[in-house]
């Protein structure tokens, strides 16, 4: 049996192996598949024509060679090694395995003596070894390699890429261990990758390395750039902050690595100061949509309450990395509104990025598109040089998010459950099977349910252990009555008992749509409604508008919000003429998908 | 007689030389004296202190130097100059003579034999000349020289630094012209620049380069950078846009040169498009500051109606190159609007940037302030390295707004007023003196005012014209009721008499304040009203509320806003407790002077 993407060596709820959670078809089933066809091949297609793979070739020869891409294009080679291995991990040997070891040979024969390993820096014509920190990304995309290391150790159980990872870990404990180096890398995201290589080496040294990387952030070892000491977290020590703030991809990886370290060093006060991260970054720093950062320039979060739709920013990757933080949070407390979280920003930022087709994605998720985009610049190559955009598109000059989106939903099975030693614990709602062991044996469930375009899940015992055991199921924060029966009786969410094979639990959420109006603190939406329905968010979409109606000209009769087969729909009031219309409301992930458009999830409120 | 800042060959409105428009104490008079007695030797100082002007020593030197500063350092020293110069126009002989002596010998001696002249490119250390469009900034700062030349030679009649000039705008025209390098800046402001230099020397061939540059803009000469080719203008040839777009800065100054253009040819299509593209872009892309740009990280406009005025960026170099256009427009049209919009601008944006000590200033203006700042990262120079701040700064980076400001302040006189043949115009209100010379012969104004505090302004005739002439006062915009009597009896704002010494005009503006509500399509601030009292825009400062208040709490009650022994007053209504305080509404211009604070321009107004 594999491991999970993520395996504390406690916690309270533990984490099921990919094999042991797998999705079935249905909503979260079919953007999986969509994902291992077309995702993953179209990304090392992209890859490889732009010569990011090429570089580790270069690399390799030992003579001279033009880096191409961006400083942290080796990173992208890793994300898509991981996401190839969570694949494996959950279904098995395919077409991808070839893909993957090529790829692993290609990065061990770049592979330094020493155990550096970045394919930009140190050659004689190259910029030195670590000479630029803010920029440099060297120690981020090092966190890439061992992640996708451990995915792969996990997936295929041989080590021909956790050899390489263990030799660069190794290297990094000697160049930035006590006594050496006194620096942090401009991006978090090696701290979370090193506690994971220890939870599978059991090298101690690998999670010091990651302490003593979370201890130094914030102790001003960064060179101060325009953006502040906050853009790379390096205002504030991680356990004396009570916001997230800075570049926000930067600063979630940082809180996931934090919380890691935090679980395996038993260290509470620092656990505790990123559940208070949490909690204020999600109450006063986060969109509905579960989007983070609402800064172009540096791609960070705003002050508290400022949240512009028009300026949204809402990177992917940052809503990849937020999942990141809510998962270890929910893992070491249980707390149900972290999987709340977690299934917001699934619905709404993962869901919405990509491109039906698997090969266009959002970099930037924006609430509020005025126009339809006309205005994205390609370079030669065809490749986007900017993340905001009105257009999923196919490639980015900065690509993070296609790969991350890769990694995401191929361990995405990983989310639906955990277990403790007397239960099942069900976190999200898509059909699939849960296979775990408990306390009495096993104990194996099937989940089936169109969710979320209907709120009925049933779930079903196939395999039942030998003696009580408890069933939680999530009451999500948005559900205003949620049923459950069993065997066609009430039952409570959460059930211990002695199971049957056969026995059925019957799940009614409540997705009637909800008007909701935002904090008076938040300018940018006052006056304005939104409208949610289960864990969507809705849209109002120029096309769904009459001709001759302007999108910055239709306001909302909240009371006439209604389901209506299925869909939602509302009366929405032009500005200036009083006509009324009915117009659909779409989920916010649809939009842009007929042809490029306007789009508002906060719509002005009728007067009157 | 030194001729104006501003020259046209042929214009409805004839500028006036500014020993003919001087200001006396007053409003206006204050901030010229505080420019001319601080902000010119601070930038000095710090311009020296950082080794900008060092950078021409080095430059002469012919041996190797480390350049200092950034691409467009040079600039800052040509606007100093130019500032210094139109001091002198218009107060005659002082100290800062021998600093400009200074300051042009140590330029002239950069020169290189065929005429170029930048400190960062060219010599075999440096990159080469013209190798970098997108942001060299070569003749961007060419044409800083070239404005800082016609100054010179307009204010001291020598040809010191007209020479350089010359000579730098001959090697541009062969690099440049037909059948040279088919390229333009990446920042506009040669085109204004070379306009002057052909209404100085009257060759041709600068004008024709102007021209050329202008009809090549949009034509996409250059690379396509992240921002889009909008960002440089590049993305519509001028004649065929309808509104200003991309990078503010950019915008103004060409589409400043643009009207120089059209005026000088007679191209009527240019200067109509010119007309529309400032009709549009006041009505949807301008902050009610007169501030433009809301974009940070480009610095750039927004689409249609995004105003944000949390991430206003109303970059203070905005404000100058939209006073700028402004000043072109009115004296090819003679129309108010353009007096209206400069107006507006020199009182919250001009007035606002400048610290009462003229050694501090905003870079960007922004019109809500949520927390007073913290955050503002300074090098070790202590120099700002970033624009968006709550404070102002002794210096930054990127410092282009205090010399900005200076060359302005010392030009202001020449924005009082104009004549035609037949009669004077008085655009602006301040306490000065007008000696224009009519059809009549000499017309002497007394102009006295302790506007804008208060209404009333008072114009007395020192010298009559022999034949009757005209006299034409600007009814402002926002004044709803006003007044103007002629020795004690009613008259109407254009009056043509045969003028006596003595006469006395007495106009009375209506600064009543006024509560203005927003445009429905400017999402940001919807549900908010903000206050204005003859052209100042007023704020609500944290500093004025009651201590156990945030700003964030604060709403309006807009029918309780009055006037109140000459400050404006209002009922603040607390958003949870209900509770009302009267509070004062003070003029944005003087935020930020009791210390940090919040602030916000925009109120939401209180419900029920």
């Amino acid at each position: 049996m594999s491991a999970p993407p993520v395996q504390p060596s406690h916690a309270l709820l533990q984490p099921l192996p990919l094999d042991r959670a797998r999705l079935e078809e249905g909503f979260w089933g079919r953007l999986q598949t969509v994902s291992r066809s077309a995702v993953i091949p179209h990304a090392v297609e992209w890859m490889e024509r732009l010569g990011w793979v090429a570089n580790f070739d270069g690399a390799a020869s030992g003579t001279r060679y033009e880096h191409r891409g961006r400083e942290f294009a080796d990173s992208e080679i890793y994300k898509i090694i991981e996401a190839i291995s969570w694949e494996r991990a959950h279904s098995g040997p395919s077409a991808l395995d070839t893909i993957a070891d090529d790829l692993i040979r290609r990065v061990a024969a770049a592979q330094e003596p020493d155990g550096y390993l970045h394919t930009l820096f140190g050659r004689p014509w190259q910029a030195p070894r670590y000479s630029d920190f803010t920029w440099g990304h060297e120690l981020y995309c090092f966190g890439h390699l061992i992640q996708a290391a451990v995915a792969h150790h996990r997936a295929y159980g041989t080590r021909s890429l956790l050899d390489v990872a263990v030799r660069l870990a190794d290297h990094v404990c000697v160049m930035f261990g006590p006594g050496g180096l006194n620096r942090v890398c401009g991006h978090a995201e090696i701290e979370v990758a090193l506690v994971e290589l220890f939870r599978t080496t059991g090298e101690r040294r690998h999670l010091d390395q990651a302490a003593l990387f979370i201890e130094r952030r914030g102790t001003g070892t960064l060179p101060l750039i325009e953006f502040g000491r906050a853009f790379a977290q390096d205002d504030l020590p991680v356990r004396e902050a009570d916001v997230l703030r800075g570049h926000a991809v930067r600063a979630l990886y940082l809180a996931a690595g934090a919380v890691d370290v935090a679980v395996e060093t038993g260290d509470r006060e620092l656990l505790d100061a990123l559940r208070t991260q949490w909690d204020n970054t999600v109450a006063r720093r986060t969109y509905i949509t579960g989007g983070m950062g609402s800064h172009h320039m540096d791609e960070a979060f705003g002050e508290d309450h400022v949240l512009p739709p028009d300026r949204s920013y809402c990177e992917t990757c940052a809503g990849v990395a937020s999942i990141m933080f809510s998962w270890r949070l929910l893992l070491a407390t249980g707390e149900p509104r972290y999987a709340d979280l977690i299934e917001r920003t699934l619905h709404n930022i993962v869901a919405t990025s990509l491109g039906e087709d698997g090969r266009s994605f959002f970099y930037a998720n924006t609430l509020h598109q005025r126009h339809p985009s006309d205005d994205v610049p390609l370079n030669d190559d065809g490749v986007c040089i900017r993340g905001g955009s009105g257009r999923r598109q196919a490639w980015y000059e900065v690509s993070c998010c296609p790969p991350n989106l890769a990694r995401t939903l191929a361990s995405l099975g990983g989310y639906l459950a955990t277990t403790t030693s007397d239960g099942i614990q069900i976190h999200q709602y898509a059909s699939s099977t849960i296979d775990a062991v408990v306390a009495g044996g096993p104990f194996e469930l099937d989940v089936t349910t169109d969710y979320p375009r209907d709120g009925a899940v049933t779930i079903t015992v196939r395999q039942a252990p030998a003696r009580p055991a408890s069933v939680t199921l999530r009451d999500p924060e948005w559900s205003a009555a949620t049923r459950l029966s069993l065997n066609g009786e009430p039952a409570p969410m959460t059930l211990t008992r002695t199971w049957q094979v056969g026995d059925r639990l019957e799940l009614t959420l409540d997705l009637r749509p909800r008007v909701v109006r935002p904090d008076h603190r938040v300018d940018a939406v006052r006056g304005c409604v939104a409208v949610r329905r289960g864990p969507e968010v809705l849209a109002l979409e120029s096309v769904d508008l009459p001709p001759s109606w302007a999108l910055e000209d239709a306001t909302l009769l909240p009371d006439t919000v209604a389901a209506e087969h299925g869909s939602v729909v509302a009366t929405a009031r032009h500005h200036r003429t009083g006509e009324d219309r009915a117009v659909p409301l779409i989920p916010y992930r649809s939009w842009a998908r007929r042809g490029p458009s306007a789009m508002r999830v906060w719509i002005p409120e009728a007067r009157g």
